[in-house]
């Protein structure tokens, strides 16, 4: 008897798509306006989901005080009002994709929530544009 | 080729969190404002998730109309506008947090839903604070 | 040349509305299911709105920082996982309607806001409910 | 490692549900109001969500790009301010539910994007009337 | 100490901009896709905003019962599912733009509500295109 | 007898809140996290609202095709995907404050629409954090 426990967070950060061994009018022609050299921004909405059996005593699947406690710690004190090309390491060599940030997060959040707990990362980098990755 | 029908619904209702069993001071430490003694409320949205066939005839999986009734009937004449703890059976003992109240809604609605439909819930306590669960 | 500047912020509450000097007949007439007598509840929406001239060197109307403790202090520590009725004085002899509270609200705000800046309260108590109000 | 990327749209259509060999009366029983003669009208949202690997040079698991042109073409200048059941061939003897349209849209994206990403669509009617539908 | 109260509604409903007496062409070249021949739609979206005195018994400015009883009367039952330009007779000789509905409901709404309040509407056509009218 | 009519649009940037004749210490403790060096970004969400009569002929205050072209040259194609601080000379020596972006859409776009048209702007930084501005 397994319940998904859903909680949302949100970050704002700037970013811009290239690769650096393309010329400039390639990357127009593959990242659009997502390319432009000063950066651009979102705000990020970030909704982490959990899965497990409800603990009979709690009635919870998982603490949210926990919850925000690991994501303050490990997402939004790392990557809020961040560039994430510049200051994170991990876009260092990768570029910094909807898709590249997701799987970032859930493997950063994976090491934090017990195994036990399936895990699920929703991320929007705009309301009509999100993406889902669950580790597999 | 099946297709899954979603509905909303919502409900207003006040709850409490707390263990009788435990002192003050640890219900405060597991559950925070959660446990202030004189309850405090939400407004519920539902999210009520049929998945079957589509008949021929209507082209539904399911009737939007019939399913308003039992979702009245079964669950908003029982709990909107209720306090969980102290008006609903199933909460007497049972801590009324999101997770036991989707097991509490899925069980109902389970025995309304014929059973050739699959049947998903997902419940928000706040826009920020949500659940699902399919009964596995 | 003022701009208006809108924050938003949340608390969930209990509350009930009824009369005492009413039969429990007539209140549920005139308050329907709000009168049910142990309370429900509200995920409360609440947005402060401040008009004046921009500050030449913050570029700021006021500091979001200062409003957001003025409102944690004054406003989500009293009401936040409260009971409006038994919890809060204001509400003892007055009953918690949306536009009772608004007022309340404002009033409170009011003292805490310089007087040379307009202020706005806008609340909502369900996504399709809500009121404004600006002292006049 | 597989992300699902999810993109929304939208189109505003008018409609009507009937079955022209059964009575007005039982037209009216089965469809309520949207059995109402001269049609009524609704804004679409639609969510299209393609499951693949990321691609390592762009980082994309598709091109966003390449999907609103093919969004457009194939859905917005075929469904958008248009009457589903006068002007599209595949509602004249099926009824324009909100199933029905969702196995055609389905249909009709899956020839254009390539088979080796998984495809799923939403469709919302209105905020609280949805579907989802993945082929299967 | 005047409070605004806010209650939304919706319906949903077909139309069609145009001008019997301009060509085809011209049709097209001011309303564009909304010049369709077969009409299209939306999920209309509208708030009513009612300012007045907070009565001391009630706390209420106006009763959410009575207006919802007035808007379904007055508004739900003659505008939704319905065509605009087929079955209303407004709307004969009147395109049915945003700006003629808002004025068509401003106009029908405001004799129905005591004139010691002020009203103001609000409609949405889609999320993006909303309209005010306060009859001034 | 005049209508306002509302138009959405949006755009995403990059921007950092900071003072040059200030010490890093005085910009953050004023700034906070939006004083970080490297920029970060927000889904700028606009509100351009115009108030006026209704023309007879086409039933508009304003052609929304009209102001969408306007938004677009003037705003959207300048602001879009840009970095404030660095790429638009308006910000050169402004911080680009909420306030201070508002002031300066409204003033670039007050050249663009008739001046028989009142116009009010909206712009989110956020979901919470957005303001109004009106020229006065």
């Amino acid at each position: 008897m397994k319940v998904t426990l859903h909680r949302s967070f949100h970050f704002n950060a700037a970013h811009r798509l290239y690769q650096s061994d393309w010329s400039e009018e390639h990357n127009f022609k593959v990242f659009g306006k997502c390319s432009f050299p000063n950066y651009h921004g979102h705000n990020y909405e970030l909704i982490v989901s959990i899965t497990g059996e409800i603990d009979e005593k709690t009635g919870f699947v998982f603490s949210i005080e926990t919850l925000k406690n690991i994501v303050k710690t490990h997402i939004e004190d790392v990557l809020d009002h961040k560039n994430l090309n510049l200051d994170i390491e991990a876009f260092q060599n990768v570029n910094p994709t909807l898709e590249n940030i997701i799987v970032y997060i859930w493997n950063v959040l994976r090491t934090e929530i017990p195994m036990d707990k399936e895990l699920k990362i929703t991320l929007y980098e705009t309301p009509r544009n999100f993406a889902e990755y669950s580790g597999t």
